[in-house]
C-alpha cells in the first residue's frame, strides 16, 4: 500500500516523524501529507522545501538537534515496551470523527486557531479499538480548581453516561476531568483520557493510578509521542481533538477564558452538541460556564443527564446504526471520500456545490466520490440532491 | 367628555363598576369598553345583553348581589380615605406601555391565558405619576420560598438598579419580590408593588410596613377595587402588568411551573427584554430559570447588574428620550391612536396594513389615525413607510 492513505509501516513511521517535528494540527504539513503522502512530505521538509519561512527554519532546527526518524523509531519502540501502539487514518479503527478537523476554520488569529488540522497519528494504550470507544462518546471538561458543587455535578453526570453505555471523553486533568473519569470508571464504564504529553508519563502526576486504571479498562490516549512533555500550548492544541472526537461537550464548571471554554468554540464550530452546566453567578467557576451561554445561542444549558441524553441521543442513535465490524463499506475510504462523507448533512439533501464548499474540494472531486460513495451504499441519490443513507451497507 | 376615550367621572366610574362585575383582563367587556366606551358597556352588561353566556351569567350574578354603580362609588370613597387615586387611560399618567396587552396572544388554553387585555383602570397610592414611575423601569420577581443565594443576588440587582435611576417592579410577595422591593428602598430609589388584591390590604400582611413604605416613596397600584381579597387566579391576572408595564423582567430564582414563569411567558411574548439569573442545577429554586433557558431562545443569562443594563439600557434610552412633563402630545390621544402608536416599530418603518393587522384595527381607521399622529409630531412618514419621530414633541 503506498499514497496518501497508505497504512504501511513507512506511513506510520513517518507520520511519527512529523510528529517530532512540528506540533499536531499544523495546517501546511497535513495539506503536503493529504497531497503527497506523509513519507514525501517527511523527505521534502527535512530537503527544506516549505513556502513558510518560520516552520522550515522549527522544522530544520528540530531535524538539526535529532534525525526524526531515528526518534521516531525510538519512540516506537517505547511504545512497544509501554504496550501501545499507534493509530493511523488508514487504519480501520481511526476515529473518523476527528477528520471534521480537516475543515475547521475558526475566528481569531494566533497559531492554535489556524492550526486545528486532523492529527496524524494517535498513541493509544487500550484494550479497544479506538472507533468503537468513541462511536457514543460525549466529552465532560471543566475547571481544575473545580467546586463541590461542580465535582457533584460531574459524579452524576459521567456515572449516569456510563450506565447507559457511552463513553466519557476528558482530559485527565484535577477538577472536573478527574472526577468525570473516575465516576465513569466506577459505573464501570468506558471512559477516554486524551493527553497533551506522552502517554508514558501522565501529567498531573497525581493522577498516574488513575491514568493506569483507564489504560487497564478504557483507552490512554495522545498525538505525541512517548516522552513528550505537557507543554502549556499542547492543552489548547489537544482540545479540538477532544471537541471533534465526540458527539458533544459538556462544560460542568470554568472559569472566565478558560481551556474549557476554548474547547467549546470548537465544539461548536464543528457543530458537535455544545451543552454547559449553569451555576451560581456568584461562582468564579462558573463564570465561563454563563458567558457561554450569553455569547452562543448554540450553546445549551444542561441540568442534569437527561438534558445530555437528549442533546446527544439523536446523534448516538445514527452512530449507533453504524455498523461496529471491522469489515465496513467506508474504512477503506480515500481521505477525500472520507471528506465528502462527512461534509454530508445528517438531515436533508445536499447539492455537490454545497459539499465542496464545505469539504474544500473541487466539485468534479466531490462528483467522483460521490459515484464511489453511492457505490459502496453509504450515500443515496434523490431528486433534490444526495443523502446519507439512513443505514450504510 | 365622552366616547371611548372620555377621562370624565363616568367613565372612572364605570369602569371601577366594570371591576367590581368581572375580573380585569376579560377581552370581552375590553373590546366593548374600546368599541362603545365603559359607560355604554356597564349599561349593557346590567342589561344581560352580552353574547357569552359564561360571562352574562356571572356578571348577573355579582349584580344581583350589590349594584355595581353603588359598589364603585363606595370604592372610590373609600380610596379617597386612603389617598388613593384611579388613574384611566385618558389620564396624562396613565402607563401607556401597558396597552401593549391589546394585541397579545398567547399559546395555551384557559382563562388565564386568553383574558390578558389592558386594565381598565389603575388604583394607585403614590406621589409619583405613573408614567415617570414606569419610564425607565424593570421587573425583578421570583420565588416566595427564595434561598440565600436568589435574595444575595436579588438584593445586589435590586441595589444596583434603583442607584442608576431604574425603577424596580415587583409583586410584594415574600422572598425575592420583597428583597428586591427592600434593596430599592434601601438606596433611596423608586419602588412599584404591584397587588392582586386591594391597595388597602397588602397582602401578605407580614409585608404590610414595607408596603407603607412603597406607598409613601414609591407606587403601591392595584387593578382591583379596594377591599378585593388576594385570590389565587388574582395573582396569575396580575403578572400580566409585570410584564407589560416594564422594559423587562428579571427572574432571580424560580421553582419550576412557578408564577415567575408565567410572567416571563408574558415578557416574552410582549417582546420585553426576559432575562434570568442562573443558579446552581441542585437548587429546586433554580428549575424554573433553567427551564426558561433551555425552552426560550428569547431568554438572556444574566448575572448581575451590567448585564440587566445592557438588556434594557437601550429601551430606556429610547424611553428616556420621552418628555416628562404633563403637557405631553400624546397624552390625550384616543385609545385608537395609542394602540397604532404602540404598534409601531422601535426602529425603522412599517406600513398601514402591518400595523392595522398588529393594532387589531382597519386599515381606515390606521390612516385616520396615522395622519393625527402625525400631526402631533410622533410619528413620520418615510418614503417606505412611517416610523416614530426620533424624539417626540
Amino acid at each position: 500500500m503506498s499514497g496518501p492513505a497508505g497504512g504501511d509501516g513507512a506511513d506510520r513511521m513517518a507520520r511519527v516523524a512529523l510528529t517530532c517535528l512540528a506540533e499536531p494540527g499544523n495546517r501546511a504539513i497535513w495539506q503536503l501529507v493529504q497531497a503527497d503522502g506523509a513519507d514525501a512530505t517527511l523527505e521534502r521538509l527535512l530537503r527544506g522545501d516549505i513556502g513558510e519561512p518560520a516552520l522550515r527554519a522549527a522544522v530544520l532546527a528540530r531535524a538539526a538537534a535529532v534525525d526524526p526518524r531515528r526518534q521516531a523509531e525510538a519512540a516506537l519502540q517505547r511504545g512497544e515496551r509501554l504496550g501501545a501502539r499507534v493509530v493511523v487514518p488508514a487504519d480501520p479503527e481511526w476515529p473518523t470523527t476527528v477528520n471534521a478537523l480537516a475543515t475547521l476554520e475558526l475566528e481569531g488569529g494566533g497559531r492554535v486557531n489556524r492550526d486545528v488540522r486532523p492529527p496524524l497519528c494517535l498513541w493509544v494504550r487500550s484494550g479497544w479499538p479506538l472507533d468503537q470507544a468513541f462511536a457514543r462518546s460525549v466529552a465532560v471538561v471543566g475547571a481544575r480548581a473545580a467546586t463541590n458543587y461542580g465535582t457533584h455535578v460531574t459524579n452524576d453526570l459521567g456515572f449516569g453516561l456510563a450506565e447507559r453505555e457511552w463513553t466519557v471523553v476528558s482530559g485527565g486533568a484535577f477538577g472536573i476531568d478527574a472526577t468525570a473519569h473516575r465516576a465513569a470508571l466506577s459505573a464501570g464504564g468506558l471512559t477516554v483520557a486524551i493527553l497533551a504529553c506522552g502517554i508514558d508519563r501522565p501529567y498531573p502526576m497525581g493522577n498516574t493510578a488513575m491514568f493506569e486504571q483507564i489504560a487497564d479498562s478504557g483507552v490512554l490516549m495522545s498525538e505525541w509521542p512517548p516522552g513528550a512533555e505537557p507543554l502549556r500550548h499542547r492543552f489548547l492544541i489537544r482540545n479540538r481533538v477532544i471537541a471533534a472526537a465526540t458527539a458533544g461537550t459538556v462544560i460542568v464548571e470554568a472559569a472566565a477564558r478558560s481551556g474549557a471554554v476554548q474547547t467549546m468554540g470548537r465544539t461548536i464550530a464543528l457543530n458537535r452538541r455544545a451543552m454547559v452546566v449553569p451555576g451560581p453567578v456568584t461562582s468564579a467557576m462558573s463564570v465561563g460556564c454563563h458567558e457561554l451561554l450569553r455569547k452562543h445561542p448554540e450553546v445549551t444549558v444542561v441540568t442534569g443527564l437527561p438534558h445530555v441524553l437528549d442533546e446527544v441521543g439523536k446523534i448516538g442513535e445514527y452512530l449507533a446504526e453504524v455498523p461496529r465490524g471491522r469489515d465496513r463499506p467506508h474504512d477503506g475510504l480515500d481521505e477525500e471520500s472520507a471528506l465528502v462523507l462527512e461534509a454530508m448533512p445528517r438531515r436533508g439533501t445536499a447539492d455537490p456545490q454545497e459539499l465542496a464548499a464545505k469539504a474544500g474540494l473541487g466539485v468534479r472531486t466531490v462528483l467522483r466520490r460521490l459515484s464511489l460513495l453511492e457505490m459502496a451504499g453509504l450515500v443515496v441519490r434523490r431528486s433534490n440532491g444526495v443523502a446519507l443513507a439512513r443505514s450504510p451497507r
